[in-house]
């Protein structure tokens, strides 16, 4: 029996963060142990916001060197930009032919923005484009090209898996027929809070946050910066209120969390040693994946292959499944 | 100096009929006397309406087809079907990024259908589909792929291309840069209202239409169909209140029009022998034509390969177009 079919979505937008690490990447990574996995760059969902020739580039070469680094082996699983698949903006344009208005204005990206505009007296639609009201139709054309059966979400992109399974089923009764793999969303089982420099939840809005490939200097600079309390080196100090422990235990075994509490709980360890442990910490992670994160990046053509042979391999299936919308709708037939 | 860019749409739903023939076809096929003249056949408007396979397919070749039997040679102008240009698809997601959804909620066709829901006591969005709510940014996308200079349109259209002026405004504005042709409405200046058998507007809606390209027989019974008043044969007949001759009117000549008017205020003139001489104009007018329909219709590979010749030449100027929008977005780069 064929393994079932998981999809990841990666929207390129900005620098990927160690909370993104643990709270995203890490766990869609091991979705290939038990699915037939599938990750595509959603660039056009970036556009919304990205308006910027030069950031759109970076961050679409950025996110998919950054998600080899870590793991994702093209050989292995496919990966593939959207905007390569020109099929997901003609089965999104199919879609809509099948998406009662009202399944949109119950979505809740679109919702809250119009809440935040009537609290703010302004008219509901303020600053409301297209992209965003419409983001959940080339969500689910995203979905359904691949014949999706899971889509690993957070508890917020439940309703548009939801949708999705909406919006498919109308078409499957349409046109009498299974043409069209109904999805289930899974969700993400991470309940890790990584928390940022400051305490909070780190996150890009708080700017908290400690970027994934920093180089080593830099990256020593910044975790030098986190948020402390003024005690003494001599005092002791208690480790489950320390930001600097927060972020340490993260990649820290056992062993090596105990080891650090009970230097914490001695006294003797100055603010500049836990940050030092905890740079040592980070490097020990990421040093083998920012090398391999750099050399990427510095290998365009490289990745353009990758991202090339991904998109061939991606429009097998989704020029099957287009096809198959074609001839049950009569369209260009 | 290279011509101005025209395009036009035909949205396949069903059968074409005489007055769609002198309020639009007629007069969209003169464009090509001025203009770079671009035609295309509109099938993913038609899906918001038309859900049946074999009717969709009908209707495109049928629309395909009668256009040429009026005169559309596709040698001499661009004729090509919506679907078969995926740009269209891709440019048309791009454009949702850069759409307000306040234009979209000011746009006629969905305020209309907003109101009746209103005025019925129902919700405003009942049985809109997306497809209705974003056929404005469909439509944008088929005007600015082509670098659309004038868009023919009624009144109730002009809208539309203010719309997508509107878009690809904030598009050129955003990339600081003339990427797009912005278009401009012409209004059609047709003002023949054609009368249907009823003597109401010639309309689907009300069931009064005559068929263009009908069989002889079948023509002659639905021409005998025509509602008159009950006078005798001998009686005078008065020409301007006749729906007969309402009709007649449209496809005859002056001294036509005369001959026939003189013989229904000379009395001895019967319903039926007026109808006669309308089948017999309808027959002068259109049995060529309907002879060149029919030889098209039963030549399904040709109307494929014209197609697909239309699809080619089309595609050179819609991927012009998209590589242009993508290079400057950073999109695929």
């Amino acid at each position: 029996m064929s393994k079932k079919v998981s999809l990841t979505g990666i929207k390129p937008t900005g620098q990927v963060h160690i909370g993104n690490y643990l709270g995203a990447i890490k766990q869609a990574l091991q979705l290939s142990d038990q699915y037939d996995a599938r990750y595509f760059i959603a660039d056009y969902h970036a556009l919304n916001i990205v308006k910027d020739k030069q950031e759109m580039s970076d961050s679409t070469y950025g996110v998919a060197a950054t998600w080899m680094a870590c793991g994702l082996d093209p050989s292995k699983v496919l990966l593939y930009r959207q905007s390569d698949v020109p099929e997901t903006f003609e089965l999104s344009t199919f879609l809509m032919g099948f998406t009662a208005k009202g399944l949109m204005n119950r979505a809740h990206a679109y919702k809250d923005k119009k809440q935040k505009n009537e609290d703010a007296g302004k008219d509901s639609d303020f600053g409301v484009n297209m992209g965003l009201y419409t983001y959940p139709v080339l969500m689910a054309a995203d979905i359904l090209l691949f014949n999706t059966d899971i889509v690993p979400v957070g508890k917020d992109q439940v309703q548009h898996v939801e949708i999705t399974a909406d919006i498919a089923g109308a078409i499957n009764h349409c046109y009498n027929d299974e043409l069209l793999t109904i999805p289930k969303p899974i969700l993400n089982s991470s309940s890790e809070v990584v928390q940022g420099m400051d305490g909070r939840k780190m996150s890009k809005s708080y700017d908290n946050t400690i970027p994934l490939f920093m180089a080593p200097k830099k990256l020593r600079k910044l975790v030098m910066k986190i948020v402390t309390n003024s005690q003494e080196v001599e005092e002791v100090k208690d480790p489950e209120t320390c930001n600097v422990f927060a972020i340490y235990k993260l990649f820290a075994n056992e062993q090596e969390q105990e080891a650090l509490k009970e230097r914490y709980l001695a006294g003797g360890l100055g603010w500049g040693h836990a940050k030092q442990e905890l740079f040592e910490m980070l490097e020990a992670t990421f040093a083998d994946k920012r090398e391999r994160y750099d050399e990427l990046m510095n290998d365009k053509s490289y990745l353009d292959k990758v991202l090339k042979e991904g998109a061939e391999r991606a429009r097998e299936i989704s020029s099957a499944t287009m096809n198959r919308l074609r001839k049950a709708s009569g369209i260009g037939c």
